[in-house]
């Protein structure tokens, strides 16, 4: 990988996400050579890929170049590559692009989607965890609406512009919400020889609420922005299989979809060459500083990591902040480690500032420590967190800029078709 | 194709280029129906292609969703297709998603890339005729550079970070200086580890001086910029052949590079079916009413149409003005043929407000009527008429917020690789 030896200790990071990105900005460079690793040159701000799905946003306002990132920073070293194998016994990580010894391994890979071994739904369904999956997404979503168009059977219309979300958490939610929205107000003006009111959007959930991470507060006011919006929401139901745009639901009950986005569910992305006995629940299983069972330098962060801690026996969230605080706390850890010092960081605790989920235009539902409240106020701490939140202050302005516009003009402008999407 | 007959004349327009649109915007809709063809769903601003490439604006700054630009219009239909063949005697065209009846067809299908049968060139050349080709161009720019890190062969590391452009005309040119900027401001900072210094950027022109379309002083203008800002301009020259990052040029030099785009040629996107006759210079040959040699309901504008002038006996420049004045031109045209009035249009004239590129920060050169001059102030009003070209308030504002971005920060945002370019 031509990487010098600089006598220092040498940290691989696996991941540009939240958690390895949090890991690396607070890594002193006296004591550490960093190197990152990830399969794009840029980070990525998950929670609004649905925006790009929308046509809401472009790549460039949730993408932010890992170079850019850590410009000026001495001694850190970034490679676009894939991991092949690890050795943990060698200390050594094989990539498609060659090997790279390490003192320390972090393991920040993130998540990919979990079809529970259904191989049909697998080849059928579309996904939403890279900004080249949400393009694929934009792009089909108006494919359809173009082929819709040629159709004189009203059924095959219908299938055409229905969508299908399985998996009512925050992404599936969100994703509702936003079609929703271009259903009622972008759409209609784009296909005027369409009878826009028989698209339908289904979001279907297994358990008895939407949003089931969060308080009942919140998933009863969601449902209620749901419903409002259009949005056919089917409770206690799960998807049996999907093919020739039929959804067949558990209960025997049809949907006529040409579309069908799964987000019911994720797995850690696991490496191989790692110690099987150190995954659970398709994690890595961490102690409270990190480190992976079984292993003396090799840690866990972000999503991809489990750990119990007493106020989640369950273990920790899959969410940013729990990413960012591990990567912060894991950075400290391995700070007080090199200096030899007799200071330790204390065992890591999740500081829980509450979670959030948006519905469509000025809705919103937050569940904070002690508050549960919906409406328009939670609209606006919603856009404001998320606009604080995404790296780099040109994304943020970007970002910005296109919401204002989006919401003044009932509008998505980014309607393009770049690369059509054709399954394989 | 599912268009219904309405009783108006029916007018089919392939190609939602300049011609297409400045056509479909004017023509009368109270005689006629129009139905616009193209094979992508938005319309591409084609001069600013170079700085999708260059990784200074996303899409959406610079292609505009052609359904919402006729938005609201009567009797409008917008199909996105690729044309198979034109029937002119039945007066029917022939796509991949079905047919369509006209009672006039207007060609505005602009052109695509000549490699004057090459094909050598054409397998490992890069082009940028549209935006698909552009973020390839992007990426690979971006792949190269990272798979120069892995040499340790200083030979091969020069040759991935180095790319000739071939064809000094305004594309060549103005892609050259966006190049020259990101070697200058940009790539020092992202490959740390790389000899900036050692990237060159060729400029391979076959005339004796760039821009030779353009007046001679701003040629030698354009020259002394490219000169400053370190692009290796080599004129009187052209290219033999290209293989395995070689440039062999026809003088017996060679240039090392891993990259070539070929900017050296375009020729019109002809249609089967049609009279070949009616073919000159690889574009159709029209009349001053825009009527394509040998038929009778079958016109041509913008880049594909071929029109001898007084002023312009050797055929109308292939640029944005005269297509958008020709598309407007024949909307007239029809519009009166179809008012069975009197009044007619006159011959087609070209008002020539003049040509302009640009190259590189506070550079540009101007051919006014009467005056041709460079610098800061040809830069500012190139940036002025280009802003003001785009399509739409949102395209126009989000240039803008861009430039001014990348001016103030010396930068170019949007460094991505969203989707990897590989050669088939």
């Amino acid at each position: 990988m031509n990487i010098p030896e600089t006598g220092k200790k040498r940290v691989v990071i696996i991941g540009g996400g939240f958690a390895g990105l949090h890991l690396a900005r607070n890594l002193n460079d006296r004591y550490f050579q960093i190197v990152m690793i990830d399969k794009n040159n840029y980070h990525t701000f998950q929670p609004l890929l649905y925006q790009v799905a929308t046509a809401g946003l472009e790549p460039d306002s949730i993408a932010y170049p890992l170079r850019k990132l850590f410009k000026g920073s001495k001694d850190f070293y970034f490679r676009m590559a894939e991991v092949d194998r690890v050795d943990t016994e060698q200390k050594r990580l094989h990539t498609n692009i060659g090997e790279v010894t390490f003192d320390y391994l972090i393991i920040a890979t993130g998540t990919t989607t979990n079809f529970f071994g259904n191989r049909e739904l697998e080849q059928n369904a579309m996904t939403m965890k890279s900004v080249s999956e949400a393009l694929d997404l934009r792009s089909l979503i108006l494919q359809n609406f173009e082929k819709a168009l040629l159709k004189s059977a009203v059924s095959e219309q219908d299938a055409l512009m229905s969508i299908a979300i399985v998996g009512a958490g925050p992404t599936g939610v969100e994703l509702a919400g936003a079609l929703a929205e271009l259903k009622k107000h972008v759409l209609p003006h784009d296909y005027p020889d369409l009878n826009i009111n028989r698209m339908q959007v289904y979001l279907i959930e297994m358990a008895d609420r939407v949003l089931p991470p969060m308080s009942s507060v919140a998933s009863s006011k969601a449902l209620d922005y749901l419903k409002k919006l259009g949005v056919n929401v089917i409770l206690n139901e799960a998807v049996e299989s999907y093919r020739d745009h039929r959804v067949m639901l558990k209960s025997g009950k049809e949907l006529n979809a040409a579309m069908m986005i799964w987000a019911a569910g994720v797995k850690g992305n696991l490496l191989p060459g790692m110690n099987e006995e150190a995954v659970k629940y398709n994690r890595y299983e961490v102690n409270r500083y990190h480190l992976v069972k079984g292993e003396e330098s090799v840690y866990a962060i972000g999503d991809v990591a489990y750990m119990e801690t007493e106020e989640f026996p369950h273990g920790l969230p899959m969410l940013a902040p729990v990413a960012n605080q591990s990567g912060g706390n894991l950075a400290k850890h391995l700070n007080y480690l090199q200096q030899a010092r007799s200071q330790t960081v204390k065992e890591f605790e999740y500081f829980d500032k509450g979670v959030m989920a948006t519905v469509g235009r000025n809705k919103a539902v937050a569940d904070l420590k002690k508050l549960k409240f919906g409406g328009l106020f939670a609209w606006l701490i919603w856009m404001f967190v998320h606009l604080l939140s995404l790296v780099g202050f040109r994304n943020r302005l970007i970002t910005f800029f296109n919401w204002t516009y989006n919401y003044f003009n009932f509008d998505r402008g980014i309607r393009l078709i770049i690369r059509k999407f054709e399954r394989n």
